[in-house]
């Protein structure tokens, strides 16, 4: 229903006249005075700026012709009446802009009539029906979604704010605004008060709002939060995530300070970054205009605009985000978020000329200062490719609680997690990998399971899958012990804990290498798991070293699966496929994949095939006769079908203390369908042996179908770069200097 | 190794004098001198030609650089010697191309070279030493291969020709090219005198060689088969092929009659005809240079021209195939044979301008006065787009053996096969179908089991699997019957029926529509089944209906399944998920569907919705509560992993003997993994019934979300298009005139 024009004359004339009162005037936030001038002038000439804006109108005209909706609350996520108000408020934030800069009254009549009919309801709300969440919002069933709302709308409320009568405005912050503030804050300091990416939006919707109407105390709650707030210890979130850790800084900076490595990785992991950047960054740039004297994007040495650069190079070859810990593969530097993240950091990070091409493949910009920048920039040809190089990314406060690598070469990219527990969406998976090509996963990281905002799926929420399968050690790329997780599986213990970086090293184009300890994963355990990526002419293309070496106090049984997509072409080794399938196992994840076969080694070193994408793989792994191959599926024991029945291939080593897994993975040749030519089909290894294991060493041989020998020693207990080493293995004599030697 | 150049001044004086002799002179074949003469003019002007031949000189060049092998034959296909002999046909017609353009004596050089070591070798050699062909060649393991090889060294034997000395000539042509001939004639007749694609490549061989050196003993054979053949009635090759049917006309006048319906489409499918188009087409080309007086295009009412227009009509929106019977997904237009064909088709065909976007995204030519047209005629800009209707394509010699009809409207193509076997290729799946959106599977054919020219994969040749899975009608959206297949599994008695077409219509844009019937799968059953693609107003997209008429003399278990490809979302029903998975059957194909879970229908329709590439689809389906919903995967019994593990919802109803099937399968919404938007994620249908089902007639209602109500009325037994209805159903008249109503 639209609602009729309002006559709104002597309106505009009260609020011309608050302008003086307040000294800096609106817009301040996003928008300012100079740069809506400065647009107004561009206008026309600057084409991503130009298509951003008339798509911007295109898509507020149709929903001014469609009328304002503000229904009761009642939905989950998916639902009607969530998915109104989240159009809502993007909606008010867009015609608040496209009011500026067209200067077209129908835009500040659908904000304020669309605000006047929240303040009109807002006040007669309960809390949300919805009983799903810790904190329960008003207007949605999360005090999170009730925050995004408030971050949107008070952009809008700024643009225009001296549009608006006086009369309108004291209605608008006395019904709606300020009680909206106080109740995503005082009245839920469990989800205020806390250092997580919901709480960071808390903060800086009312962090927002207080910039708006300069309002010294909710801008003070929203930098360093709450001062009194009666949380008992050990409160836990729906998540199962705690809510404070005692002597937490809190707020703003404190949300900027902890999650945020000195390199700029969040802990949560890339896919919650990119949720949380626009809030950080969006009130850093808010900041900026209106309190330039906080110099907000110096903080920590500039962690913010680290952390987009950080952010860019947690993607694949199309831009996808590695979907460490909770993440939903897809998402992408596509997103509105990293737009105007990649904006933000261009205008304010000294106008990198490569994230200019990042702007262009999203042929988007947004309509302020920052994007006309972006689109300037863009149009005068200054682009230069971002490339994107192997990275090593401390996690922790202060860079020392572990990492994220990323190893890249010729179209091959290696993501190797050795962090932190990543707060309440982290997984257990110590030491775990992930293995690209040209943007396609062959090695898959599962990602998170849940299909958001997908209503049939779960309400769109996390699935119970999330717990029982997609966190659970055996659920990714790395080492279960005994059929446990890491940490048993408890956040309370993984929390305490974060792997250790051994050493990284990508100086050498030709071997790159990343190598990281895990002693508190399983107690009495400790595992040393060493990547190197090895571009080497005798082989087509870079490959993979895959070394970890395991020391323990008692014997165990390790399985070290991996999850490979496509399908199998063949394999050095005899199984079984049984004519009937069981879960691998009754809980911690096991109940969950199905055993499809299982073989035993044939060969002192077993060789396993696939193809994905046309291209054809091969892991090769040292073995011992006592080895078990498991072929497996996920997908048992999945009654709603909310799992993707993918394959993993499993090393099961039973009953020893110490061992070493030493493998080799390849990606080699190509199909093609339309020519039905298969080229380079097979590894290029015809063995590969460990030549060397002690407390000092680990030493591996490869020798080639060319009958080239290949050696890689890894010093297991010196890092140092400078150590000169000098060993003998049989009759031969290894000198080399640093951590590693490869040749 | 790279042979020395030999002086051969004396030998091109000698080859220039045949020119008189032989009255046309060579090249005549493909290449003419007419045609030579006019390539060199335009060399340089026409981007796509010069581009072709660039790309083929340095493919060339670079094996001209790597030297000659020509090994002794030992290998199945994927093996090294295979690999290598059929490289080396393949690079002797584009040298001798080459030479003929280029007028460098290096191509020519090559070519006799080449071809005096084949010259050398051919003789010494017996049958090829795998076994595992009911025809083994010499230089390959089975005929097909040698024949390929012929059609190819042929060409450039032609190109040479005059070049060569006689002596050289003499010793190819006794030593080589008519004793391999022979071979693959006389030698094979079971191979030889078959209607089949293989045969069709052993007759044009033969035929190619004829036309080159004047032979009209051999020509004759090519053309119409060897007059003695002492076959046995009743012999089979090793896929389980008929040899021969009593009173079949043989010889490339036969293959081009019997496989190729009026409406040019070829009885074994497009995958089989996309590699049988080639020698067709090369050998009519040959024929119109060398014989025109033949008129061989003009055969069978210009059904070679047909049969590249059905071709392209019988791939999806990228081009590729559908797999229909043996059919290796992936397979395009983009292949060299059907870059040929669009050549041919072009340049004999009328100049058809939409052939030209073909050509231009083949963006290659034939290097012949056929591709230096299509080139021209792309520089001229002379292109339109190639419109794919919805299209109906009889099967059989005379068109009356039913056929493959494609039902298209924006975006979903519906494939619908109700043909004959389709030869030793065929699949027991009489009335299946499959569906696509925007070039992607969304109810998929399976297609063949077999990865072509993987040798890792049973040597790149059918897998069992093939037999026991891909062929058995349980694998394909088509109705199975007490769990057995059509006409038992047995090609004896599915090659003596066929389907019957019951009627077409795309007349109306918003209703299109085809029906076929099939009495003789198991004989005491009739099926009617009836797919239309219904565009309306009410719908977001067009949507299929389903309507499967079945009456039996007996009670039955009718299976009827759809392998949608992608996660379900939700169902209406409830199921129970298996904790341990077996077999659904022994045998059949059912022994490789593990039966995931069992579910009931808890209303008087199922709805059953999934999602694929961020698309979202509804089946939804009449039920009574006794039947059975299963949800099964492809995957048991495959102790090579062999298949692909891929999902299926089957339908059982046990214990009747007439039933009807209807069902609407909606493509609906989109998901957005970046702006995680899920839009329209449900179906637009609040309910579908039966309102009628009687000998006459079958009606159902489809009721929509928003209350709106569809009726559509198929006439059982009046196919006629005159025909004027009127019946009554509950309290309401139906009036229309035609077989069927849709309102």
């Amino acid at each position: 229903m639209f609602l009729a024009i309002v006559s709104c004359k002597d309106k505009v004339n009260t609020s011309r006249a608050n302008e003086v009162v307040s000294g800096q005037g609106h817009p301040k936030l996003i928008l300012t005075k100079q740069g809506v001038l400065d647009i107004k002038k561009a206008l026309g000439t600057v084409p991503i700026f130009d298509a951003s804006l008339s798509a911007t109108k295109a898509e507020v005209d149709a929903e001014i012709e469609e009328g304002i909706d503000v229904p009761v609350p009642k939905d989950l996520s998916g639902g009607y009446t969530h998915e109104r108000h989240k159009r809502n408020f993007l909606m008010l934030q867009k015609a608040g802009v496209l009011f500026q800069i067209l200067d077209n009254d129908k835009y500040a009549i659908y904000v304020r009539d669309m605000l006047m009919a929240y303040a009109k309801l807002y006040p007669t709300l309960p809390v949300h029906p919805q009983t799903r969440s810790y904190a329960r919002g008003k207007l949605f069933w999360q005090c999170l979604n009730d925050s995004n709302w408030l971050v949107y709308t008070a952009q809008a409320y700024d643009c225009v704010y001296e549009w608006l009568s006086e009369k309108d405005r004291n209605i608008l912050e006395n019904d709606l605004f300020i009680p909206f503030a106080k109740f995503i804050s005082e009245g839920n300091p469990q989800f205020f008060n806390r250092v997580h990416n919901h709480s960071t939006w808390g903060n800086v919707a009312v962090g927002m709002l207080a910039l708006v109407i300069d309002n010294d105390e909710l801008l003070e709650n929203a930098l360093i939060g709450l001062k009194v707030d009666n949380l008992k210890a050990g409160m836990k979130d729906n998540d199962g995530g705690l809510i404070q850790v005692e002597g937490q800084k809190l707020g703003f900076y404190g949300n900027l300070d902890e999650p945020f490595s000195p390199d700029g990785y969040y802990n949560e992991g890339p896919y919650y970054q990119r949720y949380a950047m626009y809030p950080f960054l969006i009130f850093a740039q808010a900041l900026q205009n209106v309190k330039p004297e906080l110099k907000v994007l110096e903080y920590k040495d500039g962690v913010l605009l680290k952390a987009v650069n950080a952010l860019i190079n947690l993607t694949d070859a199309n831009g996808n985000f590695f979907p460490l810990n909770d993440g939903q593969k897809g998402m992408s530097y596509y997103t509105d978020a990293l737009v105007s993240a990649v904006d933000i950091a261009y205008y304010y990070g000294g106008k990198n000329p490569e994230l200019l091409s990042i702007a262009k493949k999203q042929n988007k910009v947004v309509l302020d200062d920052t994007g006309l920048s972006v689109a300037m920039g863009v149009k005068a040809g200054l682009e230069l490719p971002f490339q994107k190089k192997s990275i090593n990314l401390s996690d922790g406060k202060n860079g020392d609680e572990g990492g994220v690598g990323v190893l890249r070469s010729h179209g091959l990219e290696l993501v190797y997690k050795y962090a932190s527990q990543g707060s309440s969406h982290g997984h257990y998976d110590k030491l775990s990998f992930s293995l690209y090509e040209n943007g396609n996963e062959v090695i898959q990281d599962y990602g998170l399971s849940r299909f958001v905002n997908i209503e049939q799926k779960g309400g769109g929420n996390y699935l119970k899958e999330n717990k029982t399968w997609a966190k659970q050690t055996i659920a990714h790329n790395t080492l279960s012990v005994n059929g446990q997780n890491h940490f048993k599986g408890k956040f309370e213990i993984g929390s305490k804990h974060h792997s250790e970086l051994y050493f990284y090293n990508d100086e050498q184009p030709n071997v790159q290498i990343i190598s990281a300890t895990e002693d508190n994963a399983y107690p009495g355990t400790k595992m040393l798991r060493t990547f190197a990526l090895v571009k080497d002419g005798d082989f087509e293309k870079p490959f993979v070293i895959d070394l970890l070496k395991v020391k323990s106090l008692t014997k165990n049984q390790y399985d070290l699966p991996y999850y490979y997509l496509g399908h199998i072409m063949k394999t050095n080794f005899e199984y079984n496929s049984f004519s009937q399938l069981k879960p691998l196992g009754k809980n911690n994840g096991y109940q969950h994949l199905w055993n499809e076969a299982l073989g035993k080694p044939t060969e002192d070193y077993t060789v396993f095939s696939w193809k994905n994408n046309n291209l054809f793989y091969t892991l090769t792994t040292t073995s011992s006769k006592a080895d078990q191959l498991i072929l497996a599926r996920i997908g048992a024991n999945d009654p709603e079908y909310n799992l993707r029945k993918d394959p993993s291939f499993i090393l099961r080593r039973k009953d020893v203390k110490n061992t070493t897994f030493a493998s080799v993975i390849e990606s080699h040749g190509s199909y093609s369908p339309v020519s039905e030519l298969a080229l380079n089909a097979y590894s290029h290894l015809s063995s590969l042996k460990i030549i060397l294991d002690n407390e000092d060493y680990t030493a591996i041989e490869l020798i080639t179908k060319s009958n080239k020998s290949k050696v890689f020693i890894l010093s297991n207990k010196d890092n140092s770069k400078d150590k000169n080493h000098n060993i003998k293995i049989g009759d031969k004599n290894y000198n080399w200097i640093g951590a590693y030697y490869y040749r």
